[in-house]
């Protein structure tokens, strides 16, 4: 089997959506990605940092998921990264309540021995110094490097997320993000001196309105599912994200119409994630589900048209 | 050959976009839908209202076109609706400048008795009333009825609008205007609301983040293509469906996977329409182009995915 080596939070969230609000409950994007990358054949691993608070019970099921913890640090007497926000009625936009960082502050990712060779390293969204430490770690170059950032990056840390750019294969990024990194508006534009910037490959998410791929010349699309309750969109881009590598990896295919299939895998996950609270959706979802609503994708999506010539 | 009845305005219009401005230039719902339509293999005709200042010019521009024009009534001393509107940086929306109906005000739509067995009738954004009275005017059930409108006939004409609608088969409208108009802000929701309404089929049109296509349980989606810039949106929705329902009324089919090629007919003409301002793109486009982009369209949506069972 294959090796996903995913960096990303480990966290508590609390929600607050239209149709309800959460006590503290599992989340961060390491921990939405691993999930979604366990629904392939591959081995994951996990690194991350969490205190002592956080419940075994939480452990547990990543573990139960075959994903790798042991370069998941636990600080003694530290506190886990809590993240707090509430969304607004139309689920597009939301307001972050709180942010404490906790032993996120301080974290020294530790890349595990036996994941030092993996064939695929997906970098969720966390400091670029902690992206960059990683890949610093590998004793082998990655088939395939993924990244994802967001916009508090571009304009804190601007200088060292340019540095690791340039050590990537692949940016996950949304609209708006990819519109500020760029400074062109048109996506097309944005895109193209993206690619500048060092990933060959640019997936822009549009969240509701899908997600694009773009590779030089080439571009493909993927909508989101219409559905007909978005209950809680956390980890969407996450989960997403974690279903594009995942199928990379179980696939060992790096060509762009491999990627076109990774991103429909992961648009498919990311339409389970946002119809519950935090991770409870992926938690119970079975394979089963999984390849069902991959032939909605389809029929929502493929058409025939003979075009004369 | 089979035919297409457009009613829709013929007008003047004046745009401001961030990339310049126009003076007076053909515009309006009937033009557009024509326009588009004509690129496919059919008899159609513009049921629509000038006065006299509407320029000769623009006239032959239809007949050109082989668009019948029969039906559009010239009101001597009268004037043509003009609208003027300035577009946002974006482009997403826009302010209404200046509205004048003119003849529109009193407008009488005539049926030429060589489209009262139009097999497709395209009703497009116009008072309900004018909708009505164009399909009381057939002598024969059309195959297919598609109604455009917008959100000033649901604020100043609902039981007009809610009328016409169980005479049609097709709506098309906007994401506002299906939330408007449900009551419903998921799209799934609002069009299963719409259908009750009347309309099997139900269109709902997202701009730049492409068309929605619902019929019961179905459903299908599709993208606008990406675009370098987009230059003028102006008549975008109704080249739209001036493609979907000529596609229709040339290949005879009204089946839901023949909608589907439908929809990315549209999409296809109206990727052009927006590259111009007004009628500028549609007036000078070959068909060579227009296959082209269907080509285009294809490796944008198209995946293979072998889904295991």
């Amino acid at each position: 089997m294959n090796k996903l080596l995913i960096v990303g939070t480990v966290a508590f969230d609390a929600i607050e959506t239209p149709f309800g609000k959460t006590d503290k409950i599992l989340g961060g994007a390491g921990t939405f990605i691993g999930l979604s990358a366990s629904y392939f054949n591959l081995q994951s691993a996990i690194v991350s940092v969490v205190g002592d608070d956080f419940p075994q019970e939480y452990l547990d099921l990543l573990t139960a998921r075959n994903i790798d913890i042991s370069g998941l640090e636990i600080v003694k007497g530290g506190k886990t990264f809590f993240w707090s926000g509430r969304y607004h009625n139309d689920l597009n936009s939301r307001d972050t309540l709180v942010t404490e960082l906790n032993t996120l502050a301080d974290f020294n990712p530790v890349v595990p021995q036996h994941f030092k060779d993996a064939d695929v390293v997906m970098l969720g969204n966390l400091h670029p110094i902690v992206q960059s430490s990683v890949l610093d770690q590998m004793e082998q170059k990655p088939k395939l490097v993924v990244l994802d950032t967001m916009n508090f990056w571009m304009d804190c840390a601007l200088p060292e997320l340019l540095d690791v750019m340039k050590r990537i294969d692949v940016i996950t990024i949304n609209d708006e993000e990819a519109r500020q990194l760029s400074g062109e508006y048109s996506l097309v534009k944005a895109a193209a001196k993206i690619h500048t910037m060092g990933p060959k490959y640019v997936v822009i998410k549009k969240g509701e309105h899908g997600a694009l791929l773009f590779h030089d010349k080439e571009v493909f699309f993927a909508p989101a599912l219409p559905l007909e309750e978005v209950f809680d969109p956390t980890g969407a881009g996450d989960t997403f994200a974690g279903g594009f590598a995942g199928f990379i990896t179980q696939s060992e295919n790096i060509s762009f119409d491999n990627m076109k299939k990774a991103i429909i895998h992961g648009s498919n996950l990311a339409s389970f994630c946002v119809e519950k609270f935090g991770t409870e959706r992926m938690q119970k979802l079975q394979k089963g589900e999984v390849l069902q609503r991959l032939q909605q994708f389809k029929a929502l999506t493929q058409f025939e048209i003979e075009i004369e010539s």
